[in-house]
């Protein structure tokens, strides 16, 4: 084959893979020649040579342009191969990404709608931000992260009574790294570390990943994590961490009393364990008051408190922290060998947003547009679902914990959903021993309207065609 | 104690910790109120007992602030341990942190002075964005990365006659999060991985974080990796994975020729192991022709290209990408659950950027000031540093390496060189065994100026005491 065949041929099966498109423009004459080192006329040759198979068109004045009716040859041999296993992982990536299509009803999305979010402001703080960044930032901005932005944490940690030094705060991308980094902190492989049942599935992949060994406690949808098989565990075992979520927990909705939260942080005082503790609904609470998260019962720095941005205010942002004590140097090392750091523009818009904009004004319309969504979403699933079917209404957040009648499959329920255009979160995303297997997590924050309301319709007949 | 000197004593320790600063307001006595759940008297008074001992001030009509001339109590005990044992990471962890202080010459830095980069021309990109941005980006940007971003990635490939789909193609955090998420897709715990010696100290880090057992092969700073040594450790350990830099390795500068690059994708063949190729300097070759990565010669989809633009255009960003073929699905996962996703506004800041500037302009000048500032460091060296230092050059990237005369420890010349504000990269950074400690590696790409000659000039007398 000469060289212009060759270089013929690579275009055309570039147009295959979809580098050009119909309709784009190719690389001009001159760029194709500095980028390959061919000759002018090789590279002439070859387009010719795709004009000819009637694959490019030449516009005068203008160049080469790729034909809009091509004919595509038959792809090669698919490179993205998908995997035959089908585990927990795969189950949970292809829920995810199923929630993330516009075509499907987001029930099983682990985050809120984003258009409850001060986009404008956000904007705007982005805008500030472009006309003052620095080239220098992005050094102020590595690890431990932006001061201003951790002063602005400590204080909001200060108005809650709790006393927490900027220096003990590392910001992270998102709450998922925070919680990532601050299990391997303190934590070797072999480790045994207590989650609840159900929990958040990123746990889980965490001790996978980490290779650390589960022990699963407990939780009830009423009233949390069962504190005397919690001890029970620290007894039997030599464990070196909890991983757990006192607030709105995930999936079950529940948060813990003040009085249980202090239990825990005196049952981890006396096992000399670590709390890992997941805020990240922290602030989606209803009623009167904030609640504290169980780091406030935390006399001896054994507890890295976890939280970020994402859930209420901004998610693509990437911005967590942890409230990390004595953990913070290791911390960083630990982000310095992964991530490197958080994107300083996103620091210093939020930066700038915390200091200029209302923020508590949004969280308190925010709390208030998720408990009146759930409210919604709780009375459509009422009118639709079958009596047989539990729903536990909690406070703050915005999940709802179903169970299905006995025997049925919540995971056979989301499948079958799917294929209607609907997601739900079946129980199996949630334990490692499939133990919540009638059960499903339902997010309400994305508003209800017909179509939420034939959706859950249509998740009801499902349901009764089971039942039979 | 009474509820209102409980607060007042927390509010003291807030200003001991640095949560509150002198000059700070503190919180109104409303916002107080409301945060504590405590009376409106309680909290009154609580301000009055700190303003009788001089920790705030009133100001009529404004609030209370932090009294400026506040005789600080002693800290209570340091919450941020530092760690006892000194090992590699928390060497490199201390001289990173150390180049980061302006005060400081930053010949250790890993990073490129970041005035070299078109910031106005960014920052124009991401007012764009801030125009733009729709709630549901968010969703749009999670793995594997923006379409458009993906696709252009691709088009830079196929300008250099590599054939990638952007299905193959995941955004990262940075080039570190491509290498680290790439390392874990290929390996499990207890595996073999190649490495070079000297070779980049993520790497290496990498490798411990996994658990992943090192085969450490020797590079020169001429030829590079030494494909004899790698093909005897190919046939004789069940290696699963290598990790090396074909393009202006870091730390010695070397590029692999054509020839040895598809020698190397050859043996890898033969031996049925992966490459992850970290190629991050890619960009900053010299000379008439871009090289092109090993990625070029893999027929099989054996080699995970790695590389950012955070050494060629803005680091601040955060945005990297992996080349991955086969693997891209498990690396999504991976992503999913330990950062979750790239930030969305940087995606498309640089996919405006990307589309609209002149990306390639950017890189010719930036080829140029490069070369420029390593030939005035290479003459300023030459200058200044005792003729027994071997001073090796090579093309492209903005590194140096130099070796000390044998006996003289880079280590020992380091760390005296930090007392003087002077910081460079002694060869135990990047080899497990120590195993080139007279070498060090010198930065060039922050200028050259007053301070840097007289710098240089110090570390010429400081080798010179070392030497007698």
């Amino acid at each position: 084959m000469k060289k212009y065949q060759r270089l013929a041929q690579q275009i055309s099966e570039q147009i295959a893979l979809g580098v050009w498109q119909p309709g784009d423009r190719l690389p001009s004459l001159r760029e194709q020649v500095a980028a390959s080192g061919m000759s002018l006329m090789t590279v002439g040759h070859a387009y010719q040579l795709l004009e000819s198979q009637g694959q490019v068109v030449a516009r005068p004045q203008s160049g080469y342009y790729v034909a809009s009716q091509v004919a595509k040859p038959a792809p090669p041999v698919a490179r993205v191969a998908t995997s035959e296993s089908v585990d927990i992982n795969t189950t949970i990536f292809d829920i995810l990404q199923a929630s993330r299509d516009p075509a499907v009803l987001p029930f099983a999305s682990a985050f809120p709608d984003p258009r409850l979010f001060p986009l404008a402001q956000l904007n705007r703080s982005l805008a500030q931000v472009s006309k003052r960044a620095s080239p220098l930032s992005t050094i102020a901005n590595l690890p431990p992260g932006n001061a201003a932005l951790r002063h602005a944490i400590a204080r909001r940690y200060a108005l809650q009574g709790m006393n927490i030094s900027p220096d003990e705060i590392v910001i992270t991308a998102g709450a998922l790294e925070a919680l990532n980094l601050s299990l391997q902190a303190v934590t070797e492989p072999g480790d045994w570390v207590i989650v609840e049942n159900p929990c958040f599935y990123g746990a889980l992949q965490a001790l996978e990943r980490l290779r650390l060994k589960a022990l699963s406690v407990p939780s009830d949808v009423k009233e949390g994590i069962d504190l005397a098989a919690l001890a029970q565990a620290l007894r039997d075992y030599p464990v070196k961490a909890c991983w757990l979520m006192t607030n709105c927990q995930n999936p079950l909705g529940v948060t813990l009393t003040a009085e249980k939260k202090s239990r825990l942080a005196a049952l981890l005082r006396q096992h000399n364990a670590v709390l890992i503790e997941d805020d990240v609904y922290g602030e989606l609470w209803s009623g009167r008051e904030k609640p504290l998260p169980a780091k406030a019962w935390d006399s001896d720095d054994r507890v890295l408190h976890c939280s970020s941005f994402s859930k209420c205010l901004v998610p693509g942002f990437r911005i967590g922290w942890v409230a990390a004590g004595q953990h913070a140097r290791r911390i960083q090392q630990l982000q310095l060998m992964s991530t490197l750091s958080t994107s300083s523009p996103m620091q210093l818009a939020l930066v700038d947003y915390l200091e200029t904009r209302r923020f508590d004004t949004h969280l308190r319309r925010l709390r208030r547009q998720l408990a009146e969504r759930k409210r919604l979403a709780w009375q459509g699933l009422l009118r639709h679902l079958p009596p047989e079917v539990t729903i536990h209404y909690s406070e703050g957040g915005y999940f709802l914990w179903l169970t299905l009648p006995e025997g049925l499959d919540a995971g056979e329920l989301g499948a079958r959903a799917l294929a209607r255009g609907i997601s739900i979160a079946p129980g199996k995303m949630f334990s490692i021993a499939n133990s919540w297997p009638s059960g499903f997590r339902f997010n309400t924050a994305w508003g209800w309207g017909e179509r939420e309301e034939i959706g859950v319709k249509t998740l009801g007949e499902l349901i009764r065609r089971m039942m039979k």
